[in-house]
C-alpha cells in the first residue's frame, strides 16, 4: 500500500537529467510524463497553472484518461530518479487560523487572563495574506531566519537568528480556475475553483513574530519559507474523504453557509527527526474549506489559477494532536521528547516530514504528498 | 510643463485598437513603442516584469538610448488614444507603515487611553502583506465592499457594504531585479534592486478592517482593491529628489543603517471630485524605503521581479496633509469640506485622483503617474 494507487493520481512537475521540467502524474513509484503520454501544450510546462486554469471539466477529462495512459507503459519515469519542482507558481497565499483548538491554545498561552478566543473568531474564518514568492516544494533546505527579538517585558530588540523556529502542520488548497474581480465565490462553489490539496508546513520564527506582530500581523516571522508537498492531491481522489466537521455556535452569516460545514476526514502526522510527536486530525477544524474561500472573496477579492490558501495549524483536542511545538512544549515551558531527547523548538540540523492520508474511493487510503524539510544555520 | 520632459521618460504597458499590449515609454504626451522602436523580446510583452529583470545596468543602458529612439519620430503614439494597462505583473505586495503621523494619528483614535505609537513602532518599519492579485491600474473603477462590520462595542456582525469606505495616498516601490531565498538586500544596495517608483491608492474598508483586523491583522479590509499608477517612473529620474528624512530616535539596529535615512521629496495631491483636499509630503516619512527593503528581507525572504512595497498612508505634520479620509475627518466624526459639501468617508460615485510631483534633475518637476479610482455601487 503506497497511497498512490489508480484512486490516487496526484500531480506534479517534475524532471529528468538535462530534461525541461513538465507535469507528471504519480501512480505507485512511478510518475507518468503527461507532456510526452499526451502531447497538450499545457502538459509541457513548468508549472500546473495552465492545466488548472482549464477548470474542472477538462480536470475530470484529463483524470478519466489517466488510466489508459498508465495501462500503455510510456513514459514512465522511476520517481526516485526524477527531481520534483514547486508543482505550481504560487500566486497569492493565504493563510487561515481555522482550528479551534490550536486558536484556544495559543490565546491561553499568550493571554492567560483573557478568554482565550477573541471576539470575532467564531464570526469569521480570521485570516491574512502570507509571502508566495518563498513557497518552496518539500524537500528544500530552510535556512534559520535573523531579525529582531525582545526579552519577555523588553522593548530594546536585539538582532540575531530566531531562538524560536516552529512548524505549523496544516493543508493547503489549490485555486485552479480563478474569479473575477468583484465576483464572489459562494460556499457551494468550492469544487467549481478548488483544483486539488497539498500538504504544508508554514515554518514560524515564534520570537520574531510576537515582536513585530501588533498590529498588522505576522511578516518576517512567517515570510522567510513555507514548505509545500511536490504532490497536488486533485479534490476528486478525495470524494470518500469529506465529513462533518464538529458544528458551529454562533450561527455564522449567511455567506458563509451555516450548517453545511463539510471538512476532510485527513490524517495528520509530524515526524521530528525520525519520530512521529504529534498526530493532527483535519476533521477537527472548526471552519471548512469551502467558508474559507467564501469569506477570502466576500468582499470581491479576485482569485487566479496558483492561488494557495491554507487551513492554519491543524491542532485536535489532544496533546499529542498538536500541530506546533509552540504547543506541544506549552510555549517552550514543557519540554517534549523526541527521538530519545527532550525538545522545544527546532534545533539546527533537525528535519520535520508531515504526512497526510485519508480514505480512499476505493475503501483504502490515499497518502498525500510528504512535506519534507531541514533547518540549516542561519547566514552571517 | 506636463512633468513628462525628457528628465523623466516613465515605462508603461499600452496597446492601440486591436493590437497586442506591449512596453512603452511616455514623453509629452505621446507614447512611444519601445517593442516597434528597438525589436527587443523583453519590451514586446505585456508586462515590464521581463525588462526589469534584466538589472541596472540594462536599465541604465536603455534609458540613455530614449533620446535618440524619441528624436527619430517613429512609433509614436497620442497617450490619449491608447489604452494603458497594469504596468507590470504584481508579485508579492508589501504594505508598510512608515509615516509616524499616520500611526500616531491613528493610535490616537483607535487607543486614545495609551501612547499613540506601539512599542515596536520605531524599533523597525512595521509592515505586512497584501493581495497581490487585486492591485489594479489607475482608471479601473472600484466595487464598494461588502463585508462584516460590527457597531460600536458589539460583538455581533451584521454583513452588508462598507459603510466607512478610505484612500491610503501612498508611494510604491517596485523590485525590478530580485533576490535569492536566504539573501539579505542591505540598506545600501536598494538601487540595484528597486526599478521605479508608482503612485499607490490603498483602498481600504475601515469597518471591514476594524472588526476583523485582530490578531493577524488587515484583510479584507484591504484586499479589494489597491490602484497604482500605469507610470513606472525610473529611479533615474528622481535622481535630484532625495532629501534627508527627519530623523529616528531611538536610532535603529545596524542593518537598518541608522543615520542614512534618505527619503524622496515628492508632493502628493489628494483630490476627491475635483477638489485637492490634502497635500501629503513624503519627505516627513519616518521610515526610508532602503530600510523598508533591508527589513522586508533581513529574515533571507526572496524578492522577484515584479514585487511591491509601499510606503503606508502618507501624513504630514498638519491637518491639511493627511493621506485619508480617516485622519481628515478624525474617524468620521469631524467632516471636512470638499466640492462644496460636507464628507467623512467615500460615497457611491466619487472619484479620487492622487497626483505626485517631485524634483527633477533640470530644475523643473516631474510628475509621478496619476492614480485614478472611481467608487461604484456594492454588487447584489
Amino acid at each position: 500500500m503506497t497511497g498512490f494507487g489508480l484512486d490516487h493520481l496526484p500531480y506534479g512537475v517534475f524532471s529528468t537529467e538535462g530534461g525541461e521540467p513538465r507535469v507528471g502524474v504519480r501512480h505507485e513509484d512511478t510518475v507518468l510524463d503527461l507532456a510526452a503520454a499526451t502531447g497538450r501544450p499545457e502538459l509541457a510546462r513548468d508549472r500546473l497553472n495552465d492545466l488548472m486554469a482549464l477548470g474542472p471539466r477538462a480536470w475530470a477529462e484529463l483524470r478519466a484518461e489517466l488510466p489508459g495512459l498508465l495501462e500503455r507503459g510510456d513514459h514512465l519515469h522511476e520517481v526516485d530518479r526524477v527531481q520534483l519542482h514547486l508543482p505550481f507558481a504560487v500566486g497569492d497565499y493565504v493563510d487561515f487560523y481555522a482550528s479551534e483548538h490550536h486558536a484556544s491554545n495559543v490565546g491561553r498561552m499568550f493571554r492567560p487572563d483573557q478568554e482565550p478566543l477573541l471576539p470575532n473568531w467564531k464570526r469569521l474564518p480570521v485570516g491574512y495574506h502570507g509571502r508566495g514568492g518563498t513557497v518552496v516544494v518539500s524537500g528544500t533546505d530552510v535556512v534559520r531566519p535573523c531579525g529582531q527579538r525582545v526579552a519577555p517585558g523588553s522593548t530594546d530588540p536585539v538582532y540575531g537568528p530566531s531562538q524560536r523556529l516552529d512548524i505549523e502542520a496544516e493543508l493547503g488548497f489549490v485555486v485552479g480556475a480563478g474569479s473575477a474581480l468583484g465576483d464572489r465565490v459562494a460556499a457551494d462553489s468550492f469544487a467549481d475553483h478548488v483544483f486539488g490539496v497539498v500538504g504544508l508546513n508554514d515554518w514560524s520564527a515564534r520570537d520574531i513574530q510576537a515582536w513585530e506582530y501588533v498590529p498588522l500581523g505576522p511578516f518576517l516571522g512567517k515570510s522567510f519559507a513555507t514548505s509545500i508537498s511536490a504532490w497536488v492531491t486533485p479534490l476528486a481522489a478525495l470524494d470518500a474523504a469529506w465529513t462533518d466537521l464538529p458544528g458551529q455556535d454562533p450561527e455564522p452569516l449567511p455567506y458563509l453557509a451555516p450548517g453545511r460545514t463539510r471538512g476532510l476526514d485527513i490524517d495528520v502526522e509530524v515526524e521530528l527527526d525520525g519520530e512521529v510527536v504529534a498526530r493532527p486530525p483535519y476533521r477537527t477544524m472548526y471552519w471548512s474549506p469551502a467558508q474559507m474561500l467564501a469569506h477570502l472573496t466576500v468582499n470581491g477579492a479576485s482569485t487566479r489559477p496558483g492561488d494557495l490558501f491554507a487551513s492554519g495549524t491543524i491542532s485536535g483536542t489532544e496533546p499529542d494532536q498538536r500541530g506546533s511545538f509552540l504547543e506541544l512544549s506549552w510555549g517552550g515551558k514543557e519540554p517534549f521528547t523526541a527521538a530519545g531527547r527532550e525538545r522545544t523548538f527546532l534545533e539546527d540540523g533537525d528535519e520535520v516530514v508531515l504526512r497526510y492520508s485519508a480514505p480512499s474511493t476505493t475503501g483504502g487510503r490515499v497518502s498525500l504528498g510528504e512535506v519534507r524539510g531541514r533547518v540549516v544555520p542561519a547566514r552571517d
